[in-house]
């Protein structure tokens, strides 16, 4: 069956992590970035945790400290500002019931994730997981599709904001990356950023231009500036719309709602001649 | 920030739609193809309801039922045997604390959502879903990006069961829906079908071929054979993977891991002359 993709905001969000090997790896390497703060749990780990800078302090071990706090793990650089999030804290142990337990009454985990090599013990914790939380609880155990409520899939950012992801339901990882890989080379040269920020601006000013200053909108002129817009746009296409003329739009967008809110626009090479002109 | 986007199997599951308007419409269209069990509440419903034939049965109204239940909701064409899903259950009334249960203990929501107009009605929605269900239960309000735990994106198959999504982040939906337009046309002349069922088939073999009789795989030879068939793959190109030689290339693999586990390939050109040569 095909699932449904979600984007998930996990910043400041407590994701339990069991298991530190390769797997393991990879599902850091997705969380830190988008800002979730994770307790990873497991009796060993992968060398690639202290040496990318993961966790900038020893790891726990056998004969020292077993849980370790990276306070700072949400690390500003002073020079640059720029904010690397690392793990929040470290167990090294196999993983045991008390292990789930968080402070403060108001704390959850977003996501439980079990990367570990014994089956037995992966389905120990996921039935432990869901009789805590409820099964509302997100779960997913690697390579176990029947204990995951969700895949992961191969992401990208394209710039501007945009994420992509591409999502093979578990049948072949392989060819979702090598998707993945052709779509960020084929937007390479695309610049999203721009884009991004004069649609934005585009669909701020005419909401601004056509507010309604006694009252909420009418729903005739929320609806026309949406359906506006979007004609307007997808007579540009992509690769036009980093280059549109914001004030110019905004003047024709007028003009046509004076005219019966009409959607009558010139052929698609005028539009891109007057109004996103090539430099 | 960005998100992280996950694929969610919501084959069967319970998810609870609270507003029946234009935007719970738009809930709809992503949530019945993936098969989920959807239960519907409102006061009013968008005539596309019952025009669409997401909800079969005339729809309660004030002066009949208040709730009515499609049992058949996955729906069989005796002809086609084709599946299609329908709402599962529609309460008409506006949101009250009762309509959160669900018979059986084992009953769950994986997702609530809520689509209505007023914004205080809204977050007094949230704040009881979270309240009765734990902080870990997934909610997104339209409309309210703080009270989102996900959001929803532009989404589109691609064939061979891949999935693609595009997500803004809340910041240009618009521009969202334009990139994930432009991919699908892009690969339109991709048949992903047969590339993903030769990718598929040529990693069973590849695993056959050098599966340890005698106990676990060697951790060497599942690394060799992940890396092997990436390089491969990536030689290829997209473009070439539907055209493939399997057989062909069971044996070449098979041949450089005898020297040594090689990974010298000859030229991408070389590659594709040999192995997937065009028809």
């Amino acid at each position: 069956m095909v699932s449904l993709q979600l984007a998930h905001q996990l910043d400041n969000k407590n994701v339990l992590l069991i298991g530190g090997g390769k797997m393991g790896v990879t599902r850091l390497k997705k969380l830190l970035p988008v800002g979730s703060k994770v307790t990873l749990v497991s009796p060993r780990f992968d060398p690639s945790i202290s040496k990318s800078g993961m966790f900038p302090h020893q790891l726990p071990s056998q004969d020292g400290e077993k849980v370790i706090i990276n306070a700072d793990w949400r690390h500003q650089d002073e020079k640059t500002g720029e904010e690397t999030v690392q793990i929040y804290k470290v167990i090294q142990d196999e993983f045991k019931e008390e292990y789930f337990n968080l402070d403060g009454e108001e704390e959850y985990w977003h996501l439980i994730l079990v990367c570990i090599a014994s089956d037995n013990k992966s389905e120990e914790i996921h039935a432990l997981a869901k009789k805590k939380y409820g099964n509302q609880q997100m779960v997913n155990v690697a390579d176990k599709p029947a204990l995951c409520d969700f895949f992961f899939g191969a992401n990208a950012t394209l710039g501007g904001g945009l994420q992509l992801m591409i999502s093979s339901n578990g049948i072949s990882p392989t060819l979702g990356g090598i998707v993945r890989d052709e779509i960020t080379r084929h937007f390479q040269s695309m610049d999203f950023d721009e884009s991004m920020k004069r649609l934005g601006d585009l669909r701020v000013k005419i909401r601004k231009a056509t507010t309604n200053p006694s009252g909420p909108d009418k729903p005739e002129d929320i609806q026309y500036r949406m359906r506006w817009i979007k004609t307007a746009t997808d007579f540009f296409g992509l690769k036009n719309c980093e280059r549109i003329d914001v004030e110019k739009l905004v003047a024709l967008f007028l003009e046509m709602r004076a005219d019966n809110m009409s959607l009558k626009f010139a052929s698609p090479e005028e539009m891109v001649a007057t109004y996103a002109p090539s430099k």
